[in-house]
């Protein structure tokens, strides 16, 4: 064995010392190399390295430890997460940890991300993203010193995704050059920044600017809401928390409401826009980087809270699945039950059957843990295409941030819908224990589901790509002879490849070709996308209007959206495989992934393969077929995959997944350590 | 407008006195009577009548307020549940409210069950049926004036689902003629149990018996655990709290190790089993009772919990969705936004669009409340049948039983997994907002969620109603002569109905017949089952063993007994409008459910219906059309069905679901109560 069991373990654990049998057997015969697929994993062994020796740092201090989260309240998980915010900056300090460094980083994966500030460091990047370099020269320094603390206030109580709907103002008086910064309503109090309910001293508040009595669109402020001698509130602004939510208790997300503050002029970031003394509105720009921004947040998102939550549910689950036993997949062999035969043999307790042997258990199971390295590749892949595509905006050239947007926005939604659907496939499987927070499981959920809602709801999400997607197969219509393959993005390249009527496959080994099922989605996607553009065309003929006809089609604009992301995932899942195809061991188990994976959507679309006869019904059952047989051969290398995402036991801070094995007893330990049965006297 | 508006509106609310006018105008023209609806819904108009009487009492009283729920540590909401158990208890003596009585079942449901000792009645209950005349004799008294209290001790840390799994001993001595009761493992912990981690002083322990040296399988005994004196765990034991979990705060789920606790031998329940003085094991009869109490548990489940979570979270989510408005249908016309241009007007706040006017928004929300009305009706379709059987079974005749198990387990399965979905649809639906612990919506999942593991998990019953349908296609194949549609259970029958190789629709209005779409349901479920049989068979006669040929095919049986219940569930619903037909209005409005829910279900699974051509996709094609048709007409009245609920606001206890529709309002007033405001000086 390489180190890094040793590396997993909790330390100081009574029951570490020893494996529970049952998951020991299952590292017995390792078809592959673990260590070799986490190294794949970090993107390089010295990565691997790296993360392991800030994670050791990590968790030796005591000051970090997540491991009374599950008892706290509100404002004891608030406290807690400020205190390790704190403490992992002097650790960054005095161990050279630059901002974002690949060593915070992990830092900060090694805690689950449970720290203060976040949205602190949005605050900053904003004012570099949209200030003068005389604003920047000014507030940057005081953020990077903590000597203020700044939130982000966009969301109103009533505005959400619908950035023209924000109803605050900030209209401008020329006689004392100020901005008087206002709610006018109700509906216009800021509602859910981070870091603005309890902690932050200024807010970077996105209003209407109104200037000589015009109104010029959202711009943004910078506002001072706490006093920074005694943190109080400021004349004219109403703070204070929103109360309690699913989750995210370690943010004190907060509300903000403005009664005609007034700030100076100075205070409106002017890198693309400003107003002169004497209420002049002089545009300077087109402010794309903010743009691009919201496609870094998404990417991040992904890559840093979506994908890891998702990938512990596995964990915990299958670890959970070989430790648990449940009925038997046999009756016992003359069990004399409920008979008084006096002389019947007593019967011992011969052990029940591990639940991961059960088909259906594996049914559970496999699917997201296929999910969860699919996912991996897509990420990655994202911030690849993220970074290419940032290179030529550097030099001016916008041409590919149409597709980035479209990508980001499409897989943000498909990722954080998949992962949610999974994390709790994953805490249902552990039957009644998932139930239990020490399981770490409901917290993995009420975090995941979040994602679904933040950073662009889904469903505005997957409409903008279904946009550029429609605008994608114009484009293709319009003049058939430029109409060729390189004038696409690559993305959807595939909408004017050759296609076939009907799907060749004969057995249901065909169904193992990756060729062949990313053929399959292409299909369906084309198929889809076809359908959904003739049908707005259609409602147009028929004289609606543009608005009333997309309105119209957008449930049929979502489900092609869908069968395009899956398409895409599936094609960067085999294009990623064949890079590795000189570990054969390492290739052979993800692909059965990349198949599960693939064979999974299509058997919960089967409508969409059969509709049109690309696939028959023979075809379908093939590929079920293909898919159940798969199912045996991944439960076999469950635990030895689960292992490779090297979660510490305490990062996943759960009592039913940690790496020995262990569960019941440590259930039974943490339960021990409950408010009720501390606190109260019987 | 009759009475019921007033009666729904918080009292004491200072909005409740105006009607916010994006929800009143929903309510201006109504397409149909709520009152009649809301009559139906309650079994009749007197029964709506006595609920009302029965709420207002409820509310009338400070202490029964559920209104600080959402700011309260586990030990608060605990320690709540018991002072509001006992009030009602007290209020339920001076006015005359028996036990089981319709008012106590209203009070329940208008303090949302947030009560204690729920287990204690299931305690009380299994002694009145396991126990000999002269141990309910002793026991039902003290129950009842709870000079003990109970719990029900089965789960244990190791084991669940699998009763005779279960590690518990108790061990006859009969020196002494005591039993020995022992946790010989740590995973022999009894967990889970309601009732037990603070308060019983009782605990029923299903437990293995073991005398003259032979284990005698699973029985019952009374095992005294804590004192009546000063309530300490007495010798022996070792008590507490499972600690926290999803929801569920209100109970105080415990553990209980057992160290060879000695009880007498009058505390087995003996009425089908004792074991007499010398260790000689008698057996009297077969507890049919007991199996029969698990299908009534699960009945009321449904109707009592599951079912108001669902139509709950529809109520909310669609008041909400009329108040909130994002983004707009069209664009604003001439908006001269981001010009300079001295002259041009300022623009107006015009209204964004009410979020169900969207296309999109109408899909998240219809199907769950075409839901919340179809599964009124087959859980009290399930009811009527259990009534039915017990009247037969009462008669010593048991033919219906293994049809009512078959039908109740799976209905549990589809209920509690369709419910749990809606609600976090419904969730979702509501934006940032439904993350929001105010919203409601946040403990509406985390509770039905639930629902999918207790009382069986939801896979191990889909499986169970698998065998039954098995066992009855089987019937209808050994013996064609016999097999007429009168010799199988009713459930079952359409198993040798005559069917269509093809669904003879041709236009989208032919999908809006329930004739139509019901027997294509039962195509499908039917074509499904055989295709499990035949799989089943060809494996076993590959030479698979029995257990092996099974456990191979449960995916698929799964996917199967779904269609089935599906099929099952359709039909119960257009039956129940059949019996509507003298209230036209009413009619036409569920009727719109009703075809909203069974082309959900052809669309979400158009795969088993495409499968052998008995739909083309053409048809396929024709019901998306006559499903999205329906979109907007469900939409019009769905402010109205769901005000049909009748749910009070202080039932409900959300900030964006009251009657007046004043959310914003609410949200901002009820943050101010959180503890992270009010506790924390800044």
């Amino acid at each position: 064995m390489e180190g890094n069991p040793v590396h997993r373990v909790s330390a100081g654990d009574a029951w570490s010392s020893s494996m529970h049998p049952d998951i020991e057997s299952e590292r017995h015969s390792q078809s592959f190399n673990v260590e070799e697929l986490t190294n794949i994993l970090d993107g390089g062994a010295q990565n691997t390295a790296l993360r392991r020796k800030v994670e050791s740092i990590i968790h030796s201090e005591p000051e970090l430890s997540l491991k009374d989260n599950y008892f706290m309240t509100q404002n004891e998980r608030y406290e807690a997460a400020i205190k390790k915010k704190f403490h992992i900056l002097m650790l960054a300090q005095r161990l050279g940890w630059s901002e974002g460094s690949s060593e915070l980083q992990y830092a900060s994966r090694s805690v689950s991300g449970d720290l203060g500030f976040a949205i602190h460091h949005i605050f900053q990047k904003t004012i570099r993203s949209l200030g003068s370099e005389e604003q920047i020269a000014k507030w940057d320094p005081l953020c990077s010193k903590f000597q203020i603390l700044g939130t982000y206030a966009q969301t109103e109580l009533g505005h959400g995704t619908y950035l023209q709907g924000l109803e605050t103002e900030a209209t401008y008086d020329a006689a004392t050059q100020e901005f008087v910064v206002h709610s006018p309503t109700m509906t216009a109090i800021k509602w859910w920044p981070g870091d603005l309910g309890r902690s932050a001293t200024h807010a970077l508040v996105q209003a209407q600017l109104i200037c000589s009595g015009a109104r010029q669109g959202m711009h943004a402020f910078i506002v001072p809401i706490r006093s920074l001698d005694d943190h109080s509130p400021l004349p004219g602004t109403t703070i204070g928390d929103i109360g309690p939510k699913m989750d995210f208790e370690h943010t004190d997300n907060g509300f903000l409401k403005l009664d005609h503050v007034r700030i100076p002029r100075e205070n409106m970031l002017n890198r693309f826009a400003q107003v002169l003394p004497d209420g002049t509105y002089v545009k300077l720009g087109v402010p794309k980087s903010n743009y691009l921004s919201m496609v870094v947040v998404r990417v991040d998102i992904l890559l840093g809270e979506v994908l890891p939550l998702l990938q512990k549910a596995c964990t915990i689950a299958v670890r959970y699945a070989v430790i648990r036993r449940q009925s038997r997949l046999r009756p016992r062999q003359g069990a004399p039950r409920g008979t008084t035969a006096a002389g019947a043999p007593s019967v011992p307790h011969d052990p029940e059957a591990k639940v991961l042997d059960y088909q259906t258990q594996q049914q559970k199971l496999c699917p997201p843990l296929a999910m969860a390295y699919a996912f991996h590749f897509v990420a990655n892949s994202l911030l690849d295409f993220f970074h290419h595509s940032y290179s030529f905006i550097l030099d001016g050239d916008f041409a590919l941030l149409p597709e980035l947007h479209a990508l980001s926005a499409g897989l943000k939604a498909m990722l954080s819908d998949f992962c949610t659907q999974g994390v709790e496939q994953c805490r249902r499987a552990c039957g009644g224990h998932g139930y239990s927070k020490l399981s770490g499981l409901p917290s993995l959920l009420t975090r995941v589901t979040a994602s679904c809602t933040y950073e662009g709801e889904n469903t505005v999400l997957y409409l903008q790509t279904a946009r550029f997607l429609i605008k994608s197969y114009l484009n293709t219509q319009k003049s058939p002879g430029s109409a060729s393959k390189g004038s696409l993005p690559q993305s959807v390249a595939y909408l004017t490849a050759p296609d076939l009527a009907r799907c060749p496959a004969q057995t249901a080994a065909d169904f193992l070709q990756p060729e062949l099922y990313t053929t399959a989605w292409a299909h369906v996607a084309v198929r889809l996308i076809k359908d959904s553009v003739h049908h707005l065309q259609t409602l147009r003929q028929a004289g609606a209007d543009e608005h009333d006809a997309w309105n119209q089609t957008t449930v049929i604009h979502v489900q092609a959206t869908k069968a395009h992301l899956y398409y895409v995932t599936v094609k960067i899942f085999t294009e990623a495989l064949e890079k590795l195809e000189s570990q054969p061991a390492i290739h052979q188990v993800l692909k059965r992934l990349s198949d599960l994976y693939a064979l999974h959507g299509i058997l919960t679309n089967a409508g969409d393969f059969l509709h049109d006869g690309f696939l028959s019904g023979a075809q379908i059952d093939m590929a079920r077929k293909a898919y159940l047989d798969l199912l045996p051969f991944i439960r076999k290398d469950a635990i030895l995959l689960t292992d490779a995402f090297d979660f510490t036991d305490q990062c996943l801070n759960s009592a039913l997944g940690c790496y020995d094995g262990h569960a019941y007893e440590r259930l039974f330990q943490w339960a021990q350590k409950s408010p009720t049965n501390t606190e109260v006297a019987d």
